[in-house]
């Protein structure tokens, strides 16, 4: 087990049935993003875990190793990068809930965040998958918001990502091809 | 006279000020960075040190501290956001050097990263502080490509700079204001 920093409890992949591959769903975007990457398609990264480094040891010339280390509580999305010209920004969730999505599972930082994109005139958007269920939805964050700001539920149900949400299949290399998704927004506001 | 915090002494003026601070160019793009998020400008982010967590111990519930860890090199460049709908991505460098800048400075995953950025229509671009002569350089990186592609050099003169590159002057609250810079290549952009 394994704790995060915010106390929330943390099951490490391999005691975890994540259906039919027991991949997570940051692995899998790290694949995705590696073949949009490799296949000249897309530079869109997840950023590093902020990390507050107290105290390192010099062992050698060439090697350092932090020995006092904390987490800090991320200040934006995890993922950010380019794609056809345009600024992409998402944060990725994934519940093991059949029914519903906390809301609590986004910080309050990652949310502001992902407002300014959209202010900006950036792309921003959640990944969530429904790990038990084999599903995963990209929700585009202006819909997001419309539910958040008109509810004062501390949930969204799984009925709710089928109307509002885009349901990305799994496929072998591109494992959430997300980009299939944001191709047809491109397209749609050409027109 | 202002005393900043770290005792150095600070001239209170709003205009424009090439004098030195004593502060790091990191530490100023953090201030300038900040500024801009502030003021609802554009939301530009220094990414954290990647770093490779191998073990952490859990005092309680809620605090875990990293007790081995190592630095990584890092895949893309520092920086990068959105500002007026476009991605921007740039490198930040100091040297003390007063006639060169040596290219080994940058790291080969963060020069390919840059040219990915302007291969997909994003603005990319280097920010280079000479600290002994007080100034700060902004360069984009289609001309640091295309001096880097015709050379056998291994460092950028200094005069390459005043050529090529563009001033940015220090200011006291956007102590590094490249996005005045930005707003000139946009214009030229529409024109």
């Amino acid at each position: 087990m394994i704790n995060y920093p915010n106390g929330k409890k943390f099951q490490s992949d391999k005691s975890i049935n994540y259906a039919r591959r027991g991949m997570s769903l940051e692995e899998d975007l790290n694949d995705t993003n590696k073949y949009y990457l490799e296949n000249d398609i897309a530079a869109i990264y997840k950023k590093p875990t902020p990390i507050t480094v107290v105290n390192v040891e010099y062992k050698s010339r060439s090697t350092a190793k932090i020995t006092e280390a904390y987490f800090q509580v991320p200040s934006t999305t995890d993922y950010n990068g380019i794609y056809k010209g345009k600024y992409l920004d998402f944060e990725a969730k994934e519940t093991k809930s059949k029914t519903s999505l906390v809301l609590s599972i986004f910080h309050p930082h990652q949310l502001t965040h992902l407002r300014r994109v959209e202010r900006y005139g950036g792309i921003g958007f959640v990944i969530i998958r429904f790990s038990e269920l084999d599903q995963t939805f990209l929700v585009y964050a202006s819909k997001l918001f419309s539910y958040i700001d008109n509810t004062a539920k501390k949930s969204i149900p799984y009925k709710w990502f089928l109307e509002n949400g885009t349901m990305i299949p799994y496929r072998y290399q591109k494992k959430v091809d997300y980009l299939n998704e944001i191709d047809k927004y491109l397209l749609e506001e050409k027109q």
